[in-house]
């Protein structure tokens, strides 16, 4: 596809051409680079004063060799609806509705890509005096993923944990030149500063499926990441994720189905038993939490309300290894003996491949189900392997220690979809909400002081000094385990010294520590109140 | 099919039989009758004692003239399965699991059919010390429906007017002889008082559908009515009506999509208009509350968080006749004038046809639409068509005074489902909540009377009196009509004289009456917090 050579030859010839002259040069200026990409950079800070532009686009075009125009940057993008391309004449992605490239004297356009916890964190601190800025996601929302287990069950609700993404930055509902679309990244033509995307869904538009594309001064890759399947038989098919909300709702719907099915006349011993058996494949700390969640609603409300079937429903904990493998020993021998005495059954399995009804382990065992969640830790998305860059070890969007992404200009990726490249020396971070978030911190920051600066448009912010690099420091980790019990580690690594607790207590400061971070005062209020009627009257299970 | 050849039989014989001997006694005893069909009541209260159910049976055989097999009637459903009825042996409905006939001595078994008002109503005040109750049902909620339309633009969330069945009434859950079916009923075998049922989404059972019966010994029929389409193309396909929560949803998804795709880049005005025209087809006091409800959610929230569209959002509100027919002429005129102030067209129109993306008229004039909800009234659904008794004007299960269905015995039928018979000389009532709250009061009433005197059993209350017929009062009705102002209307009848008064305080009068018949605590306290959380704020627009 056009577009797909369009983005790969940028990459090639940006990234390829710098990395000659970057690699002589890297160790001089690490610490304060200039917003083009780092390597690029560093040539530049040393060998020109380079505060054209137009010298740099054309010297990036130097190496295309397959392009014959070339305008200045502000304006090699302006107008893409009626660029003709040497050899993309018909490009189809030409002819797309476009959200034109910001003029001289407009502010400049920041592109977010997602509206997760580093995308959110983001849009939330990012000045608006000074940028414009465009959100395109499928969801419209930010998800409080911490807290999302809990909603499986009904101890909290869906909305409590959802936050409209045009609150968090208002901008996006007020400002005329600000945006949510909700639609899909599918492409980005670095070269062009172009993104391209497609409604998620399409129902009410005419053409099928709605594409368009979107320029950016600056563009802010947070689309996240995937569910790991590894590639196992059926996963996709019967297991429930449980990333979304909507993941939320079809897990809480599915256990209510089975609970009500297995209650009708002339079900066998073994359907109830299967229909009412609950498989978690994977001990991290959302398989840990939803097992500890199943289990307080099948210890409280399942007993008084489904008493036909109650001595039917079972938690089984399948994991290769260890449980919650990142915590303290002590506390992961907490939480397995708290779980097993909720009634979780712990299992030690891998799984070979998953069908409508069961699962069937590497040992050749077979275990039948009525729900399957599926939480072994998530992996690049399509979007992401399908992005022309370099990539960081585990195939995430390789980013420098400024979360540029190197290669090419003016985009940076963050969260779940980005990765330390290895010749940063810094390993690749893990997927935690707390990484994205800090991350996202850090970004807004260096945006808004280089906006300032007057750096906030495409190809401008070369000279302008980034400050200190991204530094991650781990805050600790909590997970709760069901009955009011949780573990707190406030270890900074897996080795390091540090408090670490487990019991009453950790689950107290577990609900407060989450509580306040819930992102607004609405779904404070909300979380708060949905544990307390949880308290009183227990779950609702009506099933809508 | 062999099931409705049974129940076919079963009417014609009991109700034709009867008849000729009742119609010369209907006013001996038209106060009190017992439970046994009205008609048939007569005729054995003034001819024989008749306290022997055996006799009544082969009485009912003796017109049948197609079944052999004939057991006392406590008898004659207990062992279905094995019973091998003449002529349709092969019976497939035989071969169900069945929940199997109370025995002697057992407390006796009232299957309910619905999970709405009338239904609802009864199964709450049901005397669980006398009966064993068995609710089947699509869906295991109530939804409180005069704040449903409230929960479509998020003034209310959707959990806040769904209630439980098992806790109206808990028994369900915890008793062991009650049970709650998540299924349609598809047909109703009177003869042998059982009633066969297929679940709703067997998505985790092996076969497919999957299929039950369950035995009673008095049936309540409550299964409520369906949309009125009048037969109108495209309606059902492309229209969504206003009757569960999951309308609600996907009301509230659409609203929310259009609003979004509408900002994409490229869309043209036309198709800007033609996606944020929200249609509302009937001017009930449903369709006025959703369009009140729609233009309080465009006149605060669309133009505070959707500015870019905010101008393309219009409502138009589309009836045949008047808006609001049964109101006082004064309070009518308030509500078109304060609709017309608030932004909703109202358009005095038919509907001829219903295309994807826009509405033609019975004038020629096409009316482009974004969103179209359906508000027309509702009528007889085709489980109610497909039960072979008598019905009343308007096609409804018929019944008499006492909410019988007359020509079968221990079946009684209430709510929107069931109407007066012609020949009680009563009018059917309207479909309202207040109506079928009161029939589920009148009746459980009735039923825990006679279940007191021993005849809860079926065929076992033919001497009991049932006391003063139902007689149905109006209270009054109320709308809310957006922008803090409603109706209320006092009046017991169309024409009839009483207080009549609209604006701030009948709002006020509205919130305050629904809050205080919200069915349980829970749901006050969300509704209240829902409400409180709107006007601080705003309403909730993530989409999930």
């Amino acid at each position: 596809m056009a577009l797909a050579r369009i983005a790969r030859n940028g990459y090639r010839r940006t990234g390829g051409a710098m990395r000659n002259y970057a690699l002589s040069d890297e160790s001089s200026a690490p610490k304060c680079p200039s917003l083009f990409g780092g390597n690029i950079t560093a040539f530049h800070k040393n060998i020109t004063p380079c505060g054209n532009p137009s010298f740099l686009s054309s010297m990036a075009g130097m190496n295309s060799g397959s392009r014959g125009m070339r305008t200045t940057p502000q304006n090699q993008f302006a107008h893409a609806q009626r660029v003709t391309v040497e050899s993309d004449a018909e490009d189809e992605s030409s002819r797309y509705p476009t959200l034109e490239a910001t003029k001289p004297g407009e502010k400049p356009r920041v592109v977010v890509l997602g509206s997760g916890w580093a995308a959110c964190r983001f849009l939330k601190g990012l000045d608006t005096k000074v940028y414009d800025v465009v959100c395109i996601s499928p969801r419209n929302h930010m998800v409080f993923t911490p807290l999302l287990a809990s909603t499986c069950v009904g101890t909290l609700e869906f909305r409590s944990v959802a936050e409209p993404v045009s609150q968090i930055q208002t901008a996006l509902a007020k400002d005329p030149n600000s945006y949510f679309f909700l639609a899909s990244c599918t492409d980005v033509d670095t070269d062009k500063h172009e993104v391209y995307c497609e409604t998620v869904d399409d129902d009410g538009l005419s053409k099928e499926p709605y594409r368009f594309k979107v320029s950016y001064d600056k563009l802010v890759v947070a689309s996240g990441a995937e569910p790991l399947t590894f590639g196992i038989k059926g996963v996709k098919e019967h297991a429930f994720f449980l990333r979304e909300v909507t993941h939320a709702q079809e897990i809480r719907k599915r256990l209510l189905l089975n609970l009500m099915l297995s209650q009708n006349p002339g079900i066998s011993e073994e359907d109830k038993e299967r229909l009412l058996h609950c498989v978690v494949i994977g001990g991290g700390p959302t398989g840990v939490e939803f097992s500890g969640e199943l289990s307080d609603f099948i210890m409280r409300d399942v007993k008084q309300r489904y008493t036909h079937v109650k001595n039917y429903v079972h938690v089984t904990l399948i994991e290769a290894n260890e449980i919650l493998s990142s915590f303290d020993v002590g506390l992961r021998q907490y939480a397995t003996k708290h779980l097993t005495k909720c009634g979780v059954r712990l299992v030690r399995g891998v799984v070979k491949e998953v069908h409508a009804d069961k699962i069937v382990l590497s040992d050749g065992s077979h275990v039948p189900y009525g729900l399957l969640v599926w939480s072994t830790g998530v992996g690049p998305s399509e979007f992401v392997k399908s992005l022309k860059v370099a990539k960081s070890p585990g195939g995430r969007i390789g980013v420098d220690e400024w979360l540029r992404v190197p290669s090419v200009e003016d985009v940076f990726a963050l969260g779940d979809c980005a990765g330390f490249l290895e010749h940063t020396g810094k390993q690749v971070l893990p997927a935690l909400a707390q990484v994205a978030e800090r991350e996202g911190k850090f970004l807004v920051e260096l945006f808004n002081r280089i906006g300032k600066q007057d750096g906030g448009k495409a190809f401008s912010a070369k000279d302008i000094p980034l400050g200190d690099p991204f530094v991650y420091k781990h805050l600790g980790s909590m997970a709760s385990v069901g009955r009011y019990k949780a573990l707190v580690d406030l270890r900074q690594s897996k080795d390091a010294k540090g408090l670490s607790m487990a019991g009453f207590v950790s689950w107290f400061i577990w609900r407060s520590a989450y509580l306040t971070r819930v992102i607004s005062w609405r779904n404070r209020l909300y979380v708060a109140i949905n544990w307390a009627t949880t308290l009183v009257f227990g779950r609702d299970n009506s099933r809508i």
